[in-house]
């Protein structure tokens, strides 16, 4: 479409309009925000060229949007998360350094105070699954071993449902550690397994409208925290899985992605454990990146 | 700040794996919308480095606005009047032609099946305010009168107030008139005055953080219909109104803005109506475009 140059000063002055009107925005970094913001949105709008009927399309869509959330659901993270902006977000605040562990998105479904388990101990306290032993290290950039860093790992079941999720007030599926003097560590839980997000909003429908998936690649929460180190909230994906190349909120990245090694049924577990059938395991060398 | 080529190339990567997660959209419009909206949004992140902490505040504020929209109040519309997105609509799908009457925006509180009025009749109705004798004519691009026109006129109270606002299902300052035959039409209302949009919810916060006003320049409102014409949304603004460069949805243009001439108190109407005290009057020639 050809637009005269009166009707294209016309939409540009209006953006200079709105942006001046936050001109004595006290906050000089509301102010930033807010002229971007501004700017962004008339930029999206001037390109595709909304049509009324459009933009009351997004009004409905937004306004669904806030109808379905309550302190339970949160559709506008959800929103975020499938539009990528969350994991953009955690990608410009958690810059790559040196061999540093990647991070990647947090995820609503973490809880404070999760219980303490030993070395080698189990985080799934009866979450349903197939059990999976993971071990690794917890290092600095140089390589020197961080002892007594602590590590949250949470996860699904194999339901797809975090304990969370069940409004029983279980606490399955996850708990914290501290690595070990040679910053080492150890536990079982279960081999994570693909879910959908919630999908029976009006972001399932978009998802369904573009031909979207919304399951999660299958993955296991670590959040890594030690002294003088920056904190790490990552995952650890699954080597294979059939969602690994189309995550719904887009979290995978090359580096996370971690065999985990099937055991068949009667194989013998590192710690003497005896399991019921088969199990895997997985294991995960984290870097942290210097505190800031 | 200097961005590494990595961390660059790690962005830009995130950014092109969403608009390819929408390349599957069966609606090509869908589609297109979709790919703008992600580029569009991760730019903005991108340009202002928004941190952890910002981008919980927005969606807390997003949150806000979906709980405080009801049948009754529409915070998405006005978070979108407030930031111009509403007038750049507007201005994009009722390209200037020629020499036709410029719209502006519909606001939301037209209603359906107003009363109709005759020529000289009051769309007061009881609403208050200093009585204003409007004149005008509606005629085509080529200056030929349009008779036969339909005019939909609305406008608040002088306490600020459409009548929709009582919550009483009183009918007060709107109503719908025809052409004459000459294209001519004239009626009484009220002298517009300025009054605020809802301004105690999440968008008025937004407002007052960012030192702005949530007044509305004083105008008065005109939808007007003529088979074989384009629909014309519009107002018509007070010059001299202390809002008028102001206006908190940028609704104002120059060419709307009408002398509203004062009327002291005992100054004979052009129809011979009693007036007890002053009054005003303005006239509004339309120009419809042609219709698509």
């Amino acid at each position: 479409m050809t637009l005269s140059a009166k009707q294209q000063l016309r939409e540009q002055d209006l953006v200079d309009q709105v942006v001046a009107s936050f001109a004595a925005t006290p906050d000089p970094r509301l102010r930033e925000l807010m002229g971007a913001v501004v700017r962004h949105l008339h930029a999206f709008l001037r390109e595709v060229r909304l049509t009324e009927a459009e933009w009351s399309t997004a009004i409905e869509f937004l306004t669904a949007v806030g109808h379905i959330t309550d302190d339970r659901r949160q559709e506008f993270i959800l929103l975020s998360d499938t539009l990528g902006a969350s994991m953009q977000t955690i990608a410009m605040n958690n810059e790559a350094y040196a061999n540093a562990t990647e991070a990647t998105v947090f995820g609503p479904f973490f809880v404070d105070d999760s219980p303490q388990i030993p070395t080698g101990g189990d985080i799934a306290a009866g979450a349903s699954g197939e059990p999976c032993y993971v071990e690794g290290t917890v290092r600095d950039t140089c390589g020197g071993p961080i002892p007594g860093a602590r590590l949250e790992v949470w996860e699904a079941d194999d339901k797809g449902f975090y304990d969370v999720q069940y409004g029983d007030d279980r606490t399955a599926g996850r708990a914290h550690l501290f690595t070990e003097a040679d910053g080492s560590f150890r536990f079982w839980g279960i081999t994570p397994t693909p879910y959908p997000i919630p999908h029976d909003g009006p972001v399932g429908a978009m998802l369904a409208a573009t031909g979207r998936s919304p399951m999660r690649a299958a993955h296991l929460h670590f959040m890594v925290t030690a002294p003088g180190h920056r904190t790490l909230v990552t995952h650890i994906f699954v080597r294979g899985d059939s969602y690994i190349d189309r995550d719904s909120v887009f979290g995978v990245k090359e580096s996370l992605i971690t065999d985990f090694m099937p055991q068949p049924a009667g194989t013998a577990t590192p710690d003497g454990r005896a399991v019921d059938g088969s199990w895997s395991r997985a294991r995960f060398d984290i870097v942290l990146a210097p505190g800031d």
